[in-house]
Protein backbone atom coordinates (compact mmCIF):
# COMPACT_ATOMS: atom_id res chain seq x y z
CA UNK A 1 0.00 0.00 0.00
CA UNK A 2 1.46 3.49 -1.37
CA UNK A 3 0.62 6.42 0.57
CA UNK A 4 2.17 9.87 -0.73
CA UNK A 5 2.14 13.30 0.57
CA UNK A 6 -0.95 14.52 -1.37
CA UNK A 7 -2.74 12.02 0.02
CA UNK A 8 -1.32 12.69 3.36
CA UNK A 9 -2.46 16.11 3.04
CA UNK A 10 -5.96 15.31 2.21
CA UNK A 11 -6.53 13.25 5.75
CA UNK A 12 -8.62 14.27 7.65
CA UNK A 13 -7.32 16.47 10.93
CA UNK A 14 -7.51 13.94 13.36
CA UNK A 15 -7.00 10.58 10.73
CA UNK A 16 -3.82 12.23 9.90
CA UNK A 17 -2.48 13.00 13.64
CA UNK A 18 -3.23 9.05 14.42
CA UNK A 19 -1.91 8.45 11.28
CA UNK A 20 1.94 10.29 11.15
CA UNK A 21 1.89 9.83 14.90
CA UNK A 22 1.88 5.73 14.94
CA UNK A 23 4.08 5.69 11.41
CA UNK A 24 7.48 6.77 13.22
CA UNK A 25 7.58 2.96 15.46
CA UNK A 26 7.38 2.41 18.84
CA UNK A 27 8.30 5.68 21.53
CA UNK A 28 9.48 6.28 24.86
CA UNK A 29 6.83 8.32 26.60
CA UNK A 30 7.15 9.48 30.33
CA UNK A 31 5.82 11.86 32.53
CA UNK A 32 7.53 15.43 32.28
CA UNK A 33 7.24 16.78 35.81
CA UNK A 34 7.92 20.42 36.55
CA UNK A 35 6.76 23.09 38.54
CA UNK A 36 5.81 26.33 38.69
CA UNK A 37 6.96 30.17 39.86
CA UNK A 38 4.01 29.73 42.05
CA UNK A 39 4.75 26.32 43.17
CA UNK A 40 2.51 24.73 41.59
CA UNK A 41 3.69 21.45 40.52
CA UNK A 42 2.34 19.84 36.91
CA UNK A 43 2.70 16.94 34.92
CA UNK A 44 2.48 15.88 30.96
CA UNK A 45 2.90 12.85 29.04
CA UNK A 46 5.70 13.21 26.48
CA UNK A 47 6.54 10.51 24.02
CA UNK A 48 9.36 12.41 21.74
CA UNK A 49 11.78 11.57 24.34
CA UNK A 50 15.27 11.04 22.58
CA UNK A 51 18.89 10.76 22.91
CA UNK A 52 21.14 12.72 21.90
CA UNK A 53 24.67 12.03 23.73
CA UNK A 54 26.11 10.48 26.49
CA UNK A 55 29.10 12.51 27.77
CA UNK A 56 27.97 14.91 28.33
CA UNK A 57 24.46 12.81 29.53
CA UNK A 58 21.95 14.86 26.95
CA UNK A 59 18.27 13.91 25.84
CA UNK A 60 15.94 15.75 23.82
CA UNK A 61 11.97 16.35 23.42
CA UNK A 62 9.74 18.24 21.09
CA UNK A 63 6.70 19.92 22.95
CA UNK A 64 3.52 21.62 21.47
CA UNK A 65 3.30 25.48 20.41
CA UNK A 66 2.05 26.85 23.61
CA UNK A 67 2.54 30.07 25.77
CA UNK A 68 4.82 30.28 28.69
CA UNK A 69 3.00 30.25 31.29
CA UNK A 70 1.98 27.77 34.08
CA UNK A 71 2.35 24.84 32.07
CA UNK A 72 5.21 22.44 31.17
CA UNK A 73 7.12 24.88 28.71
CA UNK A 74 6.89 27.79 30.76
CA UNK A 75 7.86 26.01 33.77
CA UNK A 76 10.87 24.24 32.40
CA UNK A 77 11.87 27.91 30.58
CA UNK A 78 11.63 29.38 34.03
CA UNK A 79 12.94 26.64 36.63
CA UNK A 80 15.08 25.15 34.31
CA UNK A 81 15.12 22.11 35.74
CA UNK A 82 12.43 18.79 35.39
CA UNK A 83 12.02 15.69 35.84
CA UNK A 84 10.96 12.26 32.92
CA UNK A 85 9.06 9.62 34.51
CA UNK A 86 9.13 5.96 33.38
CA UNK A 87 5.77 4.78 33.04
CA UNK A 88 4.66 1.36 33.98
CA UNK A 89 1.67 -1.09 34.03
CA UNK A 90 0.36 0.19 37.34
CA UNK A 91 0.25 3.78 36.05
CA UNK A 92 -0.21 4.19 32.42
CA UNK A 93 -4.18 5.04 32.72
CA UNK A 94 -3.24 7.97 35.51
CA UNK A 95 -0.33 8.90 33.25
CA UNK A 96 -2.43 8.94 29.97
CA UNK A 97 -4.87 10.88 32.15
CA UNK A 98 -2.38 13.62 32.48
CA UNK A 99 -2.75 14.65 28.71
CA UNK A 100 -6.04 15.93 29.79
CA UNK A 101 -6.47 19.56 29.52
CA UNK A 102 -6.51 20.98 32.91
CA UNK A 103 -6.49 24.65 33.86
CA UNK A 104 -3.51 26.41 34.67
CA UNK A 105 -1.98 26.20 38.42
CA UNK A 106 -4.21 23.01 38.57
CA UNK A 107 -1.95 19.84 40.00
CA UNK A 108 -2.29 16.56 37.71
CA UNK A 109 -0.39 15.22 40.73
CA UNK A 110 -3.42 15.14 42.56
CA UNK A 111 -6.20 14.87 39.78
CA UNK A 112 -5.01 11.46 38.91
CA UNK A 113 -3.84 10.71 42.53
CA UNK A 114 0.22 10.31 41.49
CA UNK A 115 2.74 11.47 44.03
CA UNK A 116 5.29 13.96 44.25
CA UNK A 117 8.59 13.35 45.36
CA UNK A 118 12.05 15.86 45.78
CA UNK A 119 15.69 14.95 45.39
CA UNK A 120 17.34 17.74 47.96
CA UNK A 121 18.71 20.35 45.98
CA UNK A 122 16.49 19.89 42.99
CA UNK A 123 13.34 21.73 42.40
CA UNK A 124 11.25 19.48 39.81
CA UNK A 125 8.76 17.10 41.42
CA UNK A 126 9.33 13.58 40.26
CA UNK A 127 6.37 10.66 40.38
CA UNK A 128 6.98 8.74 43.61
CA UNK A 129 4.89 5.52 41.85
CA UNK A 130 7.56 5.60 39.00
CA UNK A 131 10.15 3.11 38.49
CA UNK A 132 12.64 4.68 36.66
CA UNK A 133 13.33 8.55 37.23
CA UNK A 134 15.45 11.53 35.52
CA UNK A 135 16.37 14.74 36.47
CA UNK A 136 17.39 17.43 33.87
CA UNK A 137 18.67 20.60 33.89
CA UNK A 138 17.26 22.46 30.92
CA UNK A 139 20.58 23.17 28.72
CA UNK A 140 18.96 24.54 24.94
CA UNK A 141 15.74 25.36 23.91
CA UNK A 142 15.05 25.53 20.12
CA UNK A 143 12.46 26.96 18.12
CA UNK A 144 11.60 24.65 15.29
CA UNK A 145 9.98 27.26 13.27
CA UNK A 146 8.17 25.38 10.59
CA UNK A 147 5.33 24.44 12.92
CA UNK A 148 5.94 26.34 15.77
CA UNK A 149 6.96 23.77 18.10
CA UNK A 150 10.18 24.02 20.62
CA UNK A 151 12.94 21.20 21.03
CA UNK A 152 13.71 21.08 24.83
CA UNK A 153 17.42 19.78 25.07
CA UNK A 154 18.33 18.67 28.88
CA UNK A 155 21.33 17.36 30.86
CA UNK A 156 20.44 14.21 32.98
CA UNK A 157 21.79 15.10 36.14
CA UNK A 158 19.97 12.73 38.85
CA UNK A 159 19.03 9.36 38.02
CA UNK A 160 16.60 7.14 40.30
CA UNK A 161 15.93 3.50 39.39
CA UNK A 162 15.52 -0.05 40.83
CA UNK A 163 18.47 -2.18 42.46
CA UNK A 164 19.60 -4.43 40.61
CA UNK A 165 18.19 -3.19 37.19
CA UNK A 166 21.78 -2.10 35.96
CA UNK A 167 23.49 -4.63 34.29
CA UNK A 168 27.50 -5.49 34.53
CA UNK A 169 27.91 -3.15 31.26
CA UNK A 170 25.48 -0.32 31.87
CA UNK A 171 22.55 -1.43 30.18
CA UNK A 172 19.63 -0.86 32.35
CA UNK A 173 17.04 -3.24 31.77
CA UNK A 174 13.55 -1.66 31.04
CA UNK A 175 11.97 -4.97 31.13
CA UNK A 176 12.82 -5.54 34.81
CA UNK A 177 11.32 -2.15 36.09
CA UNK A 178 8.38 -2.57 33.69
CA UNK A 179 8.48 0.01 31.53
CA UNK A 180 6.13 0.52 28.96
CA UNK A 181 6.36 1.92 25.26
CA UNK A 182 3.77 3.67 23.07
CA UNK A 183 2.73 3.99 19.40
CA UNK A 184 0.30 6.52 18.20
CA UNK A 185 -1.59 8.80 20.59
CA UNK A 186 -2.93 6.39 22.69
CA UNK A 187 -1.49 2.56 22.19
CA UNK A 188 0.57 1.56 25.44
CA UNK A 189 2.65 -1.95 25.17
CA UNK A 190 4.52 -3.94 27.05
CA UNK A 191 7.51 -5.33 25.54
CA UNK A 192 9.00 -8.98 25.60
CA UNK A 193 12.21 -9.79 27.08
CA UNK A 194 14.75 -8.16 24.38
CA UNK A 195 17.81 -9.86 22.52
CA UNK A 196 21.03 -8.49 23.12
CA UNK A 197 23.33 -8.67 19.68
CA UNK A 198 26.85 -8.02 20.13
CA UNK A 199 28.81 -5.20 18.77
CA UNK A 200 28.50 -5.02 15.30
CA UNK A 201 31.77 -5.89 12.92
CA UNK A 202 32.65 -5.45 9.17
CA UNK A 203 34.47 -8.82 9.62
CA UNK A 204 32.77 -11.22 11.71
CA UNK A 205 29.36 -12.13 12.61
CA UNK A 206 27.17 -10.45 15.51
CA UNK A 207 25.89 -12.98 17.82
CA UNK A 208 23.53 -12.94 20.59
CA UNK A 209 25.14 -11.49 24.29
CA UNK B 1 19.21 3.99 43.84
CA UNK B 2 19.67 7.39 43.31
CA UNK B 3 22.81 8.36 40.48
CA UNK B 4 23.71 12.08 40.41
CA UNK B 5 26.14 13.75 37.54
CA UNK B 6 29.08 13.43 39.32
CA UNK B 7 28.60 9.67 39.40
CA UNK B 8 27.70 9.31 35.68
CA UNK B 9 30.72 11.37 34.59
CA UNK B 10 32.77 9.06 36.60
CA UNK B 11 31.01 5.81 34.89
CA UNK B 12 34.05 4.17 32.50
CA UNK B 13 33.02 5.50 28.83
CA UNK B 14 31.34 2.18 27.19
CA UNK B 15 29.21 2.14 30.58
CA UNK B 16 27.93 4.89 30.77
CA UNK B 17 27.15 4.68 27.20
CA UNK B 18 24.84 1.88 27.90
CA UNK B 19 23.46 3.27 31.04
CA UNK B 20 22.76 6.81 29.00
CA UNK B 21 21.21 5.11 25.54
CA UNK B 22 19.43 2.54 27.93
CA UNK B 23 17.61 5.55 30.19
CA UNK B 24 15.25 7.29 28.47
CA UNK B 25 13.05 4.39 27.51
CA UNK B 26 11.80 1.70 24.40
CA UNK B 27 12.96 3.46 21.50
CA UNK B 28 11.86 3.64 17.69
CA UNK B 29 14.59 1.51 15.65
CA UNK B 30 14.84 2.09 12.03
CA UNK B 31 17.47 1.85 8.78
CA UNK B 32 18.39 5.34 7.49
CA UNK B 33 18.58 4.34 3.68
CA UNK B 34 20.55 7.07 1.57
CA UNK B 35 22.30 7.17 -2.13
CA UNK B 36 25.58 9.44 -2.48
CA UNK B 37 26.23 11.59 -5.42
CA UNK B 38 28.50 8.53 -6.48
CA UNK B 39 25.16 6.61 -7.00
CA UNK B 40 26.47 4.32 -3.75
CA UNK B 41 23.97 3.30 -1.43
CA UNK B 42 24.01 3.33 2.36
CA UNK B 43 22.07 2.23 5.27
CA UNK B 44 22.41 3.53 8.69
CA UNK B 45 20.83 2.31 12.09
CA UNK B 46 19.41 5.12 13.76
CA UNK B 47 17.45 4.54 17.16
CA UNK B 48 16.45 8.30 17.72
CA UNK B 49 13.88 9.61 15.89
CA UNK B 50 11.13 11.49 16.95
CA UNK B 51 7.56 12.75 16.14
CA UNK B 52 7.73 16.65 15.09
CA UNK B 53 4.10 17.25 13.64
CA UNK B 54 1.24 15.82 11.99
CA UNK B 55 0.78 18.91 9.52
CA UNK B 56 2.98 19.45 8.06
CA UNK B 57 4.18 15.55 8.59
CA UNK B 58 7.57 15.84 10.05
CA UNK B 59 9.85 14.06 11.66
CA UNK B 60 13.77 14.22 13.16
CA UNK B 61 16.55 11.96 14.68
CA UNK B 62 20.06 12.83 15.32
CA UNK B 63 23.07 12.02 13.48
CA UNK B 64 26.61 11.76 15.42
CA UNK B 65 29.57 14.24 14.34
CA UNK B 66 30.88 13.19 11.06
CA UNK B 67 32.18 14.49 8.23
CA UNK B 68 29.87 15.38 5.34
CA UNK B 69 31.20 11.88 3.01
CA UNK B 70 30.02 9.06 1.89
CA UNK B 71 27.92 8.39 4.61
CA UNK B 72 24.43 9.19 6.28
CA UNK B 73 24.98 12.54 6.86
CA UNK B 74 26.58 13.25 3.81
CA UNK B 75 24.14 11.43 1.41
CA UNK B 76 21.19 13.42 2.95
CA UNK B 77 22.74 16.88 2.93
CA UNK B 78 23.69 16.22 -0.64
CA UNK B 79 20.74 14.01 -1.89
CA UNK B 80 17.96 16.00 0.31
CA UNK B 81 16.11 12.75 0.39
CA UNK B 82 16.68 9.43 2.50
CA UNK B 83 13.92 6.47 3.78
CA UNK B 84 13.14 4.90 6.88
CA UNK B 85 12.69 1.47 7.20
CA UNK B 86 10.76 -0.41 10.16
CA UNK B 87 12.56 -3.18 11.80
CA UNK B 88 10.50 -6.75 12.01
CA UNK B 89 12.18 -10.60 13.38
CA UNK B 90 12.99 -11.49 9.92
CA UNK B 91 15.95 -8.61 9.16
CA UNK B 92 16.73 -7.04 13.00
CA UNK B 93 20.07 -9.03 12.62
CA UNK B 94 21.19 -7.75 9.25
CA UNK B 95 19.71 -4.16 10.59
CA UNK B 96 21.57 -4.36 13.48
CA UNK B 97 25.18 -5.77 11.15
CA UNK B 98 24.20 -2.43 9.37
CA UNK B 99 26.10 -0.29 12.71
CA UNK B 100 29.33 -1.76 11.93
CA UNK B 101 31.86 0.57 10.33
CA UNK B 102 31.69 -0.07 6.44
CA UNK B 103 34.40 1.55 4.44
CA UNK B 104 32.51 4.73 2.35
CA UNK B 105 30.90 3.58 -0.68
CA UNK B 106 30.62 0.22 0.64
CA UNK B 107 27.04 -0.87 0.51
CA UNK B 108 25.44 -2.36 3.58
CA UNK B 109 22.54 -3.92 1.90
CA UNK B 110 25.48 -5.60 -0.42
CA UNK B 111 27.49 -7.13 2.65
CA UNK B 112 23.80 -7.71 4.62
CA UNK B 113 21.92 -9.15 1.88
CA UNK B 114 19.02 -6.61 1.95
CA UNK B 115 17.47 -5.12 -0.78
CA UNK B 116 17.19 -1.69 -2.35
CA UNK B 117 13.70 -1.04 -3.72
CA UNK B 118 12.56 2.36 -5.41
CA UNK B 119 9.67 4.23 -6.03
CA UNK B 120 9.11 6.27 -9.17
CA UNK B 121 10.68 9.99 -8.51
CA UNK B 122 12.27 9.31 -5.15
CA UNK B 123 15.71 8.72 -5.34
CA UNK B 124 17.01 6.65 -2.10
CA UNK B 125 16.60 3.25 -1.15
CA UNK B 126 13.60 1.81 0.64
CA UNK B 127 14.68 -1.41 2.44
CA UNK B 128 12.83 -4.26 0.24
CA UNK B 129 12.34 -6.72 3.32
CA UNK B 130 11.21 -3.91 5.66
CA UNK B 131 7.76 -3.54 6.21
CA UNK B 132 7.01 -0.20 7.14
CA UNK B 133 9.09 2.32 5.02
CA UNK B 134 8.97 5.82 4.88
CA UNK B 135 10.19 8.46 2.47
CA UNK B 136 11.37 11.80 3.73
CA UNK B 137 12.50 15.17 2.18
CA UNK B 138 15.19 17.09 4.13
CA UNK B 139 13.66 20.61 5.32
CA UNK B 140 16.55 21.40 7.90
CA UNK B 141 19.44 20.14 9.29
CA UNK B 142 20.25 21.78 12.76
CA UNK B 143 23.66 21.71 14.75
CA UNK B 144 23.76 20.77 18.20
CA UNK B 145 26.51 22.53 19.15
CA UNK B 146 26.52 20.91 22.81
CA UNK B 147 28.48 17.78 21.60
CA UNK B 148 28.82 18.22 17.79
CA UNK B 149 25.64 16.14 16.62
CA UNK B 150 23.12 17.44 14.34
CA UNK B 151 19.24 16.86 14.09
CA UNK B 152 17.93 16.37 10.65
CA UNK B 153 14.33 17.52 10.33
CA UNK B 154 12.51 15.71 7.20
CA UNK B 155 8.72 15.85 5.87
CA UNK B 156 7.38 12.90 5.04
CA UNK B 157 6.39 12.19 1.52
CA UNK B 158 6.15 8.48 0.75
CA UNK B 159 4.58 6.16 2.68
CA UNK B 160 4.66 2.19 2.07
CA UNK B 161 3.04 -0.10 4.61
CA UNK B 162 0.74 -3.58 4.49
CA UNK B 163 -2.53 -3.68 3.73
CA UNK B 164 -4.86 -3.51 6.36
CA UNK B 165 -2.57 -2.23 9.12
CA UNK B 166 -4.01 1.09 9.54
CA UNK B 167 -7.29 1.17 11.78
CA UNK B 168 -10.57 3.28 10.52
CA UNK B 169 -9.49 6.22 13.09
CA UNK B 170 -5.37 6.46 11.00
CA UNK B 171 -4.06 4.26 13.65
CA UNK B 172 -1.06 1.91 12.05
CA UNK B 173 -1.30 -1.44 14.02
CA UNK B 174 2.95 -1.26 14.27
CA UNK B 175 2.44 -4.77 16.18
CA UNK B 176 0.55 -6.47 13.31
CA UNK B 177 3.28 -5.05 11.12
CA UNK B 178 5.73 -7.07 13.11
CA UNK B 179 7.71 -3.76 14.10
CA UNK B 180 10.25 -4.10 16.77
CA UNK B 181 11.59 -1.51 19.53
CA UNK B 182 15.04 -1.15 21.00
CA UNK B 183 16.73 -0.26 24.14
CA UNK B 184 19.98 0.93 24.72
CA UNK B 185 22.63 0.40 22.02
CA UNK B 186 21.53 -3.26 21.11
CA UNK B 187 19.10 -5.02 22.76
CA UNK B 188 16.02 -5.36 20.02
CA UNK B 189 12.33 -6.29 21.47
CA UNK B 190 8.91 -7.22 20.42
CA UNK B 191 6.00 -5.08 21.75
CA UNK B 192 3.06 -7.38 23.09
CA UNK B 193 -0.50 -6.14 22.18
CA UNK B 194 -1.37 -2.87 23.08
CA UNK B 195 -4.16 -1.35 24.91
CA UNK B 196 -5.24 2.15 23.41
CA UNK B 197 -7.17 4.84 25.48
CA UNK B 198 -9.37 7.16 24.92
CA UNK B 199 -8.80 10.85 24.46
CA UNK B 200 -8.22 12.01 27.52
CA UNK B 201 -10.86 14.69 29.20
CA UNK B 202 -10.84 16.12 32.86
CA UNK B 203 -14.17 15.42 33.28
CA UNK B 204 -14.37 12.21 32.95
CA UNK B 205 -12.63 8.90 32.75
CA UNK B 206 -10.48 7.06 30.39
CA UNK B 207 -11.58 4.06 28.42
CA UNK B 208 -10.20 1.32 26.59
CA UNK B 209 -10.99 1.75 23.01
Amino acid sequence: MHIDQNKIKSFERRYRANFINSLGGFKSVVLVGTKSTKHHENLSVVSSLFHIGADPALCGFVIRPNEETENTLGNIVSGRRYTLNHIHEGIYRQAHQCSARYPAGESEFAATGLHPEYLPGFDAPFVAESHIKIGCELVQKTDIELNGTFLIIGKIVQVLLPDNSIQADGFVDLEHAGTMTCSGLDSYHHPQKGIRLSYAKTDQPIHEL
